[in-house]
């Protein structure tokens, strides 16, 4: 009870920034006590700002520490693997953003590391721990609907990133549709073994020219014989639309979007109500504290972790396939990758 | 303003009779004067119900009857093709059910006799006067959603059709599903050229010994760069459930089941409201009446038929398209069928 | 079952021909033979455009034709209490629109005059036929919201009517609330024993010149000591508003208003559903048909009518109560009335 | 920007704790320098649990310190008035839960104190703070109903509160519907000048026998012509019932409920989805942040309070008329009333 877990986050960008919030908001078992960031700027402030007492350019300095117990990582992608392996060489407990690498070797190598050092290792699927998601994996474990049949995600973005940011993410499959593939995981709980994905630029015609396409749907066939269908664009113009619908053997269940309030305005012109929140921060805010304060408890009390190294990998696997399958033009199955 | 249709009605089964009522009650301008069913006491209790003067066992006498200006065909699938062009080359009009015969060659067949003999001939989908979805062709029509991107379609039955008639079907895809392949290109306005078919036999086995799937998401590629994707099951538990949305460069729109009352009861087991409608002819008795009046406005008023037998055909060259796809497991073009 | 009821309609205005549409589209079993209006042409035009035999001016040819069986009262309100008393007089079955009249002597001389002939005599309160309005009262008398405490009833018309309606229709509690009055009756199953009637000029100023109100609140008290509150505007811009609520010992029920469609459309002006149906009858159209197929089986059957002439002047003694106590600014007990 | 407030909370019960907890997470600018409650037990937990430097079991060396800028008075409601004009007196800025006082003489004297010492004096009406009713207040504010006509306000607790608070908190007008008689104001932007309030027992006879109703209707009138009515129970089963309605010259606007997540789950048993939040401190927890962020930043800026001591008086006094109307069985003007 009286445990305190003392942590370091390497990256003070966006969302080292949230989960250094979330831990200074709601966690007082928890103590910040070092961030880094290859701009050391934007380290300092953040270490001013939430009263975070050390601040450093090299995140090494945190990996030396030896009172800090657990790293959170939340630097760019392409370092994701390597300060992985070197955090649980040193034997902290990692929170790693997602997703790990887009090369299944340096997951696997990953993965072989957090095996070796017997620490926790927990990848940053926040949706797991969204309120409208949890109540859809909630009412499918407790059988509400039965036998799993058809799971239907919608997952569109306000408006599509920077070109900039499409040439290196990995493309839709790895940067935006990952975080599907690991719902439909989650709310299944099965395994996906084959893959087919339709896609197609319709948003911005740059984003074709960067080589990616920003509006898709792919299909997913599970082990256990049910099937999955996720849409995605890269632009909604009414807001950030994340939804799900679980189709089963007794009924469904479906979440749809939240708004920033109920408010229902009928006029002339119709029964107006309000549109998606908009911003991703905002839409999933309580899911980010979720998500840490279960990696908290896992490592205070010894359980076991929310979201797995296995959990990074097999999303990015079928991520592949489906990158796959848009390009070869068939359906690919998840064994064929890796 | 004073002119009549005098029609007469080939089958006197389910939707000959929903026919008949629609015709009785709200069609002034229409008079049945003749019924035929190869059972002929299905036609003459029809005919006492309706004050249908004539009752016939041979659908041909209909066909005879020179007063008769207009046929609908509601006899068996098998008999489509061969009575529309029977009553083609005897100048009736025609209004024939769904689908005009699993057979390519045979569509073909009856699309020349219906262009040689200069004919009305409208094909039986239904689903397109229904208010839900013409609100949402409307919406697309008018550019409230800009280009169209995604299409998403749910068209789930209550409950799995008699074992019987899966055998003789043609199959999920050509007595199910073709509705909603209609449906797409009814919302989009443009043509399907390629097919991907995922299925299961999750509902009932008996369905996969007939040969058969209950359970599918098939993705169709447009020509215009959109896509779609439709979700069929035999059996939802909950009721008849028809839903689309259609999603687009400025927006979306989608529609929801209909119910028998707007009642919502909240008490301590949770908000409680009713269930989708669970028969076909109580969801879609609006539609029925429509179709059957425009076909008969199409006439009177020598216009344009709302659903034409190229219609017909597509919906079955897609549902053809399906069928292999599934069975062949690879996306399959519409131009490889026929 | 082979029995069939012969029907004349006294009025051949708005009303009337909605129940001769009704009659002549799902009454099988119901012949209209003679329709009469004060307006010649009116009578005429209806019996043509409805296949009706005999079309008079005096409505008392109708009351002589012994082969008539029933009447509909279908006239001017101020003529349906002796044409009612002259009905019953014949031993015609009455359907009589509402009110029955504004005078409670005239009232009780049709309900003695009904007893004394031992016919059927249905008052037009259709609202109690509406689907919605059906299933809050089902959802009550099966117990589902346990005991009634409180009644909410939003009662607004699209736009106020003529200001020559206003000054003759015995002003808003007896033209408009009145449907509430026997609503809240009709839901909760107990009688009424005083009202309180807030109200004001809102909406056109002509309406208080004409010695009306045009936006009101009432409340009521019941003698099982429920309680339930009407609010009423002439004017909805959004379109005709007819929701209610009943809450109880156990939870509540609530219905919402009817729309043309479920499309949703979401851009980035909001999410944007459809207006409530304008237009009475459209909105009403099923009950306006239940009504009367429940007239005619209670005479067929000779069971029990289901909205009595009782239940039309306790409408009228609410009214009555509530135009009081706006006038004299407290509650009124509605055994002060009459 | 580099202000900082030190404030002291007076009250260490369930509404101080929740104000410590919105101040520690939210409102790095503020400082609770000491805490007090007449329980020394309760005042030390909680400075330890909020890291609080100082606990009192005497409120006034809270008012003695003089670093300490501004009190919460969250300690029973008969000690509000004099502990208002006591920190008045010594200069400190006032957050003040409601209602200030049952006796109008009292809040008179702490409006007068605090006019007197010129300092900021907010009541704790949360609710204004509420993201729904905001929105509600937003929509009428910005013209988009036109000129309010009716307010509808349903305020329904989970459960009646115990019996021996019953009998001290001044009966439901003035413990409940306070909240929404502040509402109403908030709501329209005007005065209330008269109230009729119908009430009656109806969920458990012990609140009778404690002298009160449990089961409220309330109408208002305006001075702007406009009326509201307010329905309250003690207990409704299926949790919090929160909702509000305007309707005006142009149109309404609508808030329902908040619930746990969007889930709806479909089965033969009906369409159910989640029920509203049960507590009130989960429901309004937003609105208790979001009131304590504005008291602080009215102080740090000298801007306008934003809900004044005045705004508590016109609560108490619409209450008192309530609470006369319901003895005296008429509308009662609030005029008469102080």
């Amino acid at each position: 009870m009286n445990k305190k877990l003392i942590v370091g986050i390497i990256g003070a960008g966006r969302i080292g920034k949230v989960h250094a919030t979330s831990i200074t908001n709601y966690m007082p078992k928890v103590e910040i006590k070092a961030i880094s960031d290859v701009d050391s700027k934007a380290a300092e402030d953040a270490a001013k700002n939430f009263g975070i007492p050390f601040a450093y350019r090299d995140y090494k300095k945190i990996l030396d520490d030896p009172e800090i117990q657990a790293v959170l990582i939340c630097s760019s992608t392409d370092t994701h693997s390597h300060i992985s392996i070197e955090a649980a060489e040193v034997g902290k407990h990692i929170f790693c953003e997602k997703p790990i690498d887009h090369d299944l070797d340096k997951i696997k190598m990953v993965l072989e590391a957090v095996e070796k050092a017997k620490i926790k290792y927990q990848v940053g699927f926040n949706r797991r721990f969204d309120h409208n998601f949890k109540a859809v994996r909630s009412a499918v474990q407790e059988g509400k609907i039965g036998d799993v049949h058809i799971v239907k995600i919608t997952s569109r973005d306000p408006e599509e990133p920077p070109i900039e940011y499409v040439k290196v993410s990995g493309g839709i499959f790895l940067d935006m549709t990952i975080h599907d593939f690991d719902m439909a995981r989650y709310l299944t709980g099965s395994e996906v073994k084959e893959v087919y994905a339709a896609g197609n630029c319709l948003v911005n015609q740059k984003i074709a020219e960067a080589g990616d396409v920003d509006t898709t749907i792919v299909t997913l066939k599970f082990e256990n014989g049910a099937m999955a269908v996720i849409d995605n664009s890269r632009r909604a113009e009414y807001g950030y639309d994340q939804r799900a619908e679980v189709f089963g053997s007794k009924g469904s269940v479906a979440v749809s979007n939240d708004t920033a309030s109920s408010a229902v305005i009928s006029t002339q012109e119709g029964i107006i109500s309000e549109k998606p929140l908009y911003f991703f921060l905002e839409r999933y805010m309580n899911s980010f504290v979720d998500e840490m304060s279960q990696f908290v408890e896992s490592i205070l009390n010894d359980s076991q972790i929310a979201v797995s190294g296995d959990d990074g990998l097999k999303a990015v696997l079928i991520g592949l396939a489906a990158k796959k399958s848009l390009s070869v033009g068939r359906p690919v199955k998840v064994s064929e990758i890796g």
